[in-house]
């Protein structure tokens, strides 16, 4: 591994940093003089956006889908993850002849500001110092995200998407999309997400960044420099995390009481259950394809996203005029971001009088089922993309 | 502080430990020849069991009530805390004119053994080694705390309890003495309980014990004698569990997105939430009151506990017979023991035919409802021990 003029080769001892600096997919680097002005009036510059495409942008540049990754998420929604070497996260959804088919349409996916996986970062250097930034990275937001994505789709020269769409912290990034930059999105399928964050929600993050801040290989922050990762603190996040994105049906079924790999209790601390051992994996694989801090940041950003809050404390001003037509997704079993969550952004929609489809899907999956197979979501996406794509005289392929 | 005869001060700079050796509330102990044999095989010998007791035991020794208390809770029901000085955590259910009456009734509640109250437990002194047991401490169970309790029971020359109460754990305790016992408890109370741990509460607890092994602090259990406390750990573990104990609705009730003593957020990771503030200091509080190993062994102990396995996979089993009492009690918002999971116990009970009321409890405040003034609840619990008293025949003071 050689590292190129001006590039300090960080901790490569960590699989989850090895596409900080390089990523694999495609990169746009915008210079010190263009800066991102964000949220907290900080201006962060240089920065990167990472990205992935997939299939074509046609001739007159209507046909550009955007998709908005969630929390650990990447760029890598339908190819093979550089760091993991697994299929992309939203390989089932988005493909050729899929539901955001990419025969027909110019899929965008980038990776957020604030993520590891090429965009600029905590992870990344901060040309004041020449280190990683670390707990220096300003506390980006939502709308810091969007800004920057926004800056992505003006270098690709595309001055309307057809659709935005996103899951989870990926849906919050479709609702300040349609919010923010209204004219630039045709479509906008917010999924399994919430016009704000709520308290039992920041309660779960709050846990996690107690529990890698509690972790002294964390080094407040300034891991890298050390050589060091905070796994367990990590982990652990992970693992409350990960029992959030799960029904509990979906844990009972999966999992059960099911020992694992033995006749009886051990009587000890082992991962005597099935549940515990699969838990315990979701720490430790986690931990190798992601950056603590890029985990604290995020987490934050999702904290601070209230819609709502940034437009007079009512949801629907911030959909006023809007020509955007919306398609929002729930899932029964989703605890995390439940259905009413998903009817308040309608009934702000209602209230201005917006072109809004709403599906409420019955899965026993929870949250997570917006990355898994379920025919009935997309039929859904499918056929509300189709029906858009007619209307606007996309062809198809 | 002096030290008795044999005896060492252990880590006396951590107020979690106070009550250890020497309980502030009455204890018995059981010598070396008077073993208690443990569902693992070993045998737990000398051990000492710390309870309080409120009231006057009756000439004829029928107006006993045990309360059985759980996951954090000790014996300190229906008076002062000892470590913390606050008013007991069951004082507004168990006092003179209160439900559970201690004009009337002769209220015992010990600290189950794996706790740190005063009980034998992980902090207490392994005679085979004169240190702290740590790890070497057996894995126990459910049905050990309660063979415990038996022996305290047999200890205070009581024949049979006129009731057994407790909610969660108590909960399990209650159906435990009922299945295992059941001639000496003439009416249980399992109130916001199950008949076993569901994979989600596996899962939660999973989380917990993960948080505190990954603190250094832990030092693989002997912290003791390090003079070492594993703070931070605890404190996650606590975090995180707590979160289970509200319901969603109370998190949001209680603090939604209002931010703690500032008029904006601060963007930094400082709890700029009151709910993250509530978050941390019941994380804080919880150390300076609790033992972290045995934290580790009771969750354990919970994980373990499956009553319907223990009876050949059938629930009603474990019931057959039964001369008992049954007043189940679920509370509408509790997630971590669901309403549905009381119903498999009264279904089981109906399927032997005993003698059970069941009643969910609608209440907004989640599993905590229990420790909480539910005007209904109290009702329920007045009722069901007035009449059977009445029917018992128990005279009014």
């Amino acid at each position: 591994m050689s590292t190129a003029p001006g590039e300090k080769l960080i901790n490569p001892a960590s699989a989850s940093l090895s596409e900080v600096h390089r990523p694999s997919s495609q990169v746009v680097h915008f210079a010190e003089d263009a800066p991102l002005r964000l949220d907290c009036d900080q201006l962060l510059s240089p920065f990167s956006v990472a990205y992935q495409t997939y299939g074509k942008l046609n001739a007159d540049r209507s046909n550009a889908i955007l998709l908005c990754h969630a929390l650990t998420g990447d760029q890598h929604a339908a190819s093979a993850n550089p760091v993991t070497g697994k299929p992309g996260w939203w390989v089932s959804l988005v493909g050729p002849g899929r539901p955001v088919d990419t025969n027909r349409f110019f899929v965008i996916c980038p990776n957020i500001i604030g993520g590891c996986m090429g965009s600029t970062g905590p992870a990344s250097i901060n040309p004041r110092t020449g280190e990683p930034y670390g707990l220096d990275f300003p506390v980006i937001t939502i709308g810091d995200m969007v800004n920057a994505q926004v800056r992505l789709i003006d270098h690709l020269g595309i001055d309307q998407l057809f659709a935005v769409v996103g899951g989870s912290m990926g849906g919050m990034q479709v609702l300040e999309w349609a919010a923010s930059h209204s004219k630039r999105v045709h479509c906008a399928i917010p999924i399994a997400t919430a016009a704000y964050h709520s308290s039992q929600n920041i309660a779960f993050h709050e846990v996690g960044r107690q529990a890698v801040m509690a972790d002294p290989d964390w080094c407040r922050g300034a891991y890298y420099a050390e050589g060091k990762v905070p796994r367990n603190g990590l982990s652990v996040a992970r693992m409350a995390a990960h029992i959030t994105y799960l029904s509990e049906e979906a844990l009972h079924k999966k999992f059960g009481r099911t020992l694992q790999d033995r006749a009886r209790v051990t009587f000890s601390f082992n991962a005597d259950f099935q549940v515990e051992s699969y838990l315990r994996h979701q720490g430790s694989t986690f931990v190798d394809r992601f950056d603590a801090n890029s985990y604290l940041y995020i987490t934050r950003a999702m904290d601070y996203f209230d819609l709502a809050a940034e437009h007079g404390g009512v949801l629907a001003n911030a959909f006023k005029g809007t020509q955007t037509r919306f398609c929002v997704v729930s899932f029964t079993s989703d605890w995390l971001y439940p259905t009413r969550e998903s009817r308040l952004i309608v009934h702000a929609l209602n209230a201005v009088a917006a072109n809004v489809s709403f599906v409420e899907i019955e899965s026993d999956k929870g949250h997570d089922a917006f990355l898994l197979e379920e025919p009935e979501f997309f039929a859904t996406i499918r056929g509300f993309i189709n029906a858009a794509a007619a209307k606007r005289g996309i062809a198809t392929a």
